[in-house]
């Protein structure tokens, strides 16, 4: 597949409130964006820094990955997204190559990005999220 | 601080020998360095995406921080790399805004950097390194 960068990462937190301080107090970032992704269950809070995206992500209900991934794990780092050409094309190549797919077919992201996840299973641990600009 | 974008992303691997093939050929990054870090207890491997590296660590010793974090953890992100200027600044500033530093003075690390990490206790789960590449 062919990822010219890193789309954003993805870092699980108790409370935007808290962390959004933090982020621009202390490492100088600005969120620029809030947004509820319901089917996801989460509010998510964005920052630019160079070419990659940062993506705060406040559970809104415990039966949801996010709230999940806090209960087993606590905060931090949640997913890392890269950005592809052909999204389609990406997925139906990692399957090829033995990747286990969250997502077989492709869906609406935040900030109207397409996206799919691959399994950490297949990555070492990694959850995975390929995403395309469609609108471009 | 200033920031002027992700330097890397520290992912925790099991085995270089196992990972990088998949890096390689799933997601069609190259891996363009391997260095032994032996004050870390980590033999790295790098790939370039965009502005970023990913930087793989593979424990040399299991009572290296490695080592500890997939004995405790399993594979996955370790670390997030930011770029700054005036690395010693930073530190200060940190420092005053009540972030815990678990490196008071910067130090060499990978690749010619000089590097600091902030404790994830204050900066709400992401261990955090700041880089600041001096030879410049």
């Amino acid at each position: 597949m062919n990822i010219s960068h890193i789309e954003h990462i993805g870092i699980a937190v108790k409370s935007l409130e808290t962390a959004i301080p933090y982020w621009e107090n202390v490492l100088g970032l600005k969120c620029y964006n809030i947004e509820e992704v319901k089917d996801q269950k989460v509010k998510t809070a964005f920052f630019k820094v160079g070419q990659t995206k940062i993506e705060l992500l406040e559970s809104t209900d415990p039966e949801g990955s996010i709230g999940k991934f806090i209960e087993k794990r606590g905060e931090g780092v949640h997913h890392v997204a890269f950005a592809v050409e052909n999204i389609e094309g990406a997925l139906a190549e990692a399957e090829s190559k033995d990747v286990k797919l969250i997502d077989k077919t492709p869906r609406k992201g935040a900030e109207g990005l397409t996206i799919a996840f691959l399994h950490p299973k297949s990555t070492m641990g990694v959850l995975t999220e390929l995403c395309e600009d469609k609108n471009k």
